[in-house]
């Protein structure tokens, strides 16, 4: 199978390409980069690719769909809308690692984007890629879901699809590491700044939130709107996020790990805890999404802590993993297991 | 004026002798080890002091109450309660930063501490030290704050006193750097476990919290409990304290704002943010706690985050905070304002 | 091919034991621990391989010998002198990443590491397993090198094969993260004490300078020391060697350069650059050495960088090259080449 | 006493505004910024200065001549060679944080700079002031060292003055925080770049080179060049230079030892220590220079590690030493000797 990157030099896009290289099915990956780039050496462009004879071609629709079976976009909002008009008119299938086509509401985005939306028509037509939620098969369009979106959407779910909740009371605390932020030198991520740190940022304003909710309201009509924070912590790589909400009268502890062992239990990238919680660290370097659960009979409040790896089950890995749901490759085809030890 | 101090071999304990040591109404500073431990030089002890000319003498009682006009005790917990009894009994100026004598119910200390209780007598005599609203002035007998409840109270005060929160909504999600661990070694804060990771501890079960309810319904008698988290990070010293709240039908923006203003406006360590959010990094070398309020209308939730430097504000500085209340020193005297820079 | 490994609650033994698991010639890793210990999950040990359902099976040679084909020992100094014993004796495949059978005097092995010295005879059999110069095929003990034996020797060996320094002038500074310290915890590898830190430890006493002498030596008979220093840096993963020595009157950039070249143009894990100089994170994750080298026509000095993972080229990394040498697989068969990015 | 300070928005100005303020001999810390800024308040332009009401008013030469007594320039390279014209033709006391006066030869400068040099006659008569070293009392225009020159500078002295070491054979591995990097966005300091990394940069072509050769040979003209690298490390504060050199004939340890305690037994700054080496950290916020010397009688090489605070000892510390013996205040007035724990 050949494939196209749009994107590699992004830190999502070059995870996604090392990723691919590695699959079992992709027999080639093409990068492509702007329309009117010259062509470029990847090891040129991305430093950390040295010793890659890699080429970044200039970026051509017609020529991607003539050698290529599907494309990948990791490319910044609002680039994406623009590229894909023509694949999406072509019906030729779209793996968008952006934000593009992830909201529904046009005016929704503008709002959270601050940018021109993309063609209603198309908004309606994309599949929102929560890869344990949605299947990806017979899809053409999969805008895969933000990092902070699916380590809360992971940690919510059983909890909102049931109505164990209190359907006003979701609050998440998220944090992330420094690569969600991108590759974009900002004072807020220069190591003088960050290091020895912790930097609360978009309080209320990040783009992850309307994304959050249209998932759960499709979940659970009730649900009115979700309280979510965003911190920005001194190390590189993942996002944990921590969620409260107050447990329905009568839930018992014994429901609500029932309710998360059985949602996940076929999904081979969510591991549920019930004894101890999970770190950080466990899911560095895999596709996993682990997920802890504490209820406080005190306060009626549960604690979910929900962990992944921002760059993978948060980016790439999930776009594997609608990857293979598309073209019907094995589930746990080509993502990665293990975590970066120690 | 000559101070004694028992425990310097400790975080709280080495930095509490720098403040004291230039502190302009302290002469000299006399160190105390354990009862039956030889004298030692402090560099000895405490390879960072090294240069310094200071022993650490066994502990006295009878000794101390005749060369010392007060008593600083940064012992770990269960440590006080047997050294302090003879202070206690005469009537001696203590100002304790460990947690024995900080909660009033003997059972309640069993439960949080897993150790035997002080005196009943004794513990109802103990002042808490929250500078900010407990003047310590005719006081014999000061328990400092911990930590995570200063942090936590000091952005819950405007909010509980005045009862403009839904008084059982209380969301406290703490974060701590290792400095709060002390110096023991242990697996979780070994460099390669701590590093590139986040480790949330002690879920529902962190001695803090029956001290943070105790103040709180002091305050207000209506809150029933506070879910309360911590999470170790990947950094040397600072705490920051997430708290979320539901706000009361009716209250604005300006009304939070006000709160936290006005309670705040002649109280010099604790500075009120309306129009950006602080960071952890702008406190830590110094006294300050910087609270930062945000209102979410859509969620009806208050968003306060609280940071402060764990060694100063919520040890050592504020030690020295009751210290000159205690003896009607200037309210600042010998207290950092300058954070340590870039 | 069915594998043992004893000691894989160690850093080199968890990151050998993700190594043979995706290795395409391995069906099998046995996982052995103390003779005496119970049979144990591997998930309880390391809570790292959480969800893992392999097991550790008390060490038992005649078992190991009857089931597997080679065994790995990732095992402390001195445990291997006496587990190896029995394997020495019936000539069976050992990889032995511990350093007891680096050095081929008994005397040297005692005055550096302070224990026993493995037997003579065994000492002497031993391969030195550094890959790209020493052939394991037809070998049956290797002693997989040292960590900052391998980051220097690679460093040197043009220089010192070919006579382009002055022996005797020979300088390296070698800096480490963490995990070459371990698991075991001490007050110097403590988080607090690590993290905005530099230490130097071990000056002139570090094991690694006998065989970094041996080899040279054995290379170059005239040079006659080394002077060789370690510091302890605030990171995981990595270690650099920064090398300097004096440039024998007339060799020029071009020679030097060349020299490294020629030297590992077939060596497909030890990229040579002569335009910019390697960061240590290019290597992290993979089996590279990446070496780069600058002349100083002023001092006629030569420095050289080289910089690898501790725990792959330095450990686990280097002993899947040698297994594939071994038994004659694929020279890269197993060994990662792809950083963790970003 | 007034002072003018111009460049507070810089880590080396923000540190000597700090110092500054807390000096007993300073009642007045005038802020100046570009000739044509609108005056500007300190804690807009640098939010760490948050509260302060300090105003930053447009440089003014004639005004700060008339108001203040002495001027620091914590200036970038090129920027004081402009400003401090005025001064110098006025005699009006000056002490430069930048480069621009340093070297006496304009050749150098421009070599190693990259930029216009100063008047030659100015630069015959700027005061090199490594404070240890050179008497500012009766001086005007003083240069203060670069942070790297320095640690190193202090670390050879002895040395090098009393002829101990082959001269040609100076090597120091030199290695530095971030801060000193300075504020400026790039792309090898973003955080996702600098952590858990090394990376060595401008090797044979940092401007403290000639800095450093300049003085050597002032106190020894057999010193021909000096090896130096420079590796940026994951850290906020601190160099570490390690320093080895090929010592002479019959010179023993006790000679080493005894030559650097005997340069700085009167030096309140620089410590020597023989049994231990010092770790950086226990410089951090101090103004001290700590030296750990080891001789090597197998290789016949000294290692001398010398460790400072960049941008106290490295800069604003030795501004204020400067400042001190240029108005005879006492040698540690306003001087922090209290390191930041733990």
């Amino acid at each position: 199978m050949h494939v196209a990157l749009v994107g590699v030099t992004g830190y999502s896009g070059m995870i996604l390409y090392q990723l691919l290289q590695q699959h079992p099915e992709v027999n080639q990956v093409d990068l492509y980069g702007h329309k009117n780039a010259k062509a470029q050496s990847l090891a040129t462009a991305v430093p950390q690719f040295i010793g890659s004879q890699a080429m970044i071609e200039p970026f051509a629709a017609e020529k991607i769909m003539a050698v290529d079976q599907v494309i990948f976009f990791a490319t910044s909002a609002g680039v994406t809308t623009e590229l894909a008009k023509t694949f999406i008119a072509a019906n030729f299938p779209v793996i968008d690692l952006s934000g593009d086509y992830r909201l529904r509401s046009r005016s929704s985005f503008k709002k959270w984007y601050h940018k021109e939306a993309p063609d209603q028509a198309a908004l309606q037509r994309a599949h929102y890629g929560l890869a344990e939620f949605h299947q990806a098969s017979g899809q053409t369009y999969i805008a895969n879901p933000g990092c902070y979106a699916t380590a809360t959407l992971l940690g919510l779910a059983p909890l909102v699809q049931q109505g164990l909740i209190e359907p006003d009371s979701i609050i998440a605390d998220a944090k992330s590491g420094t690569s969600g932020a991108g590759k974009k030198l900002a004072a807020n991520t220069h190591f003088t700044q960050t290091n020895e740190n912790l930097q609360v940022y978009k309080v209320n304003q990040h783009q992850h939130i309307p994304e959050i909710m249209q998932q759960l309201q499709e979940w659970n009509s009730q649900v009115p709107a979700i309280q979510f924070t965003t911190t920005l912590l001194p190390i590189t790589r993942g996002i944990m996020s921590s969620i409260y909400a107050t447990v329905k009268q009568g839930v018992t502890t014994q429901a609500l790990q029932h309710a998360f062992q059985d949602t996940y239990q076929e999904q081979p990238f969510v591991r549920v805890f019930t004894e101890q919680l999970p770190t950080l660290k466990q899911v560095i370097g895999t596709n996993f999404c682990d997920i802890g659960i504490v209820f406080n009979p005190i306060t009626q409040k549960v604690f979910v802590v929900s962990v992944i790896d921002n760059l993978l089950k948060g980016a790439g890995g999930q776009a594997i993993q609608n990857f293979n749901q598309l073209f019907s490759f094995p589930i746990a085809s080509g993502l990665p297991q293990t975590p970066i030890l120690p």
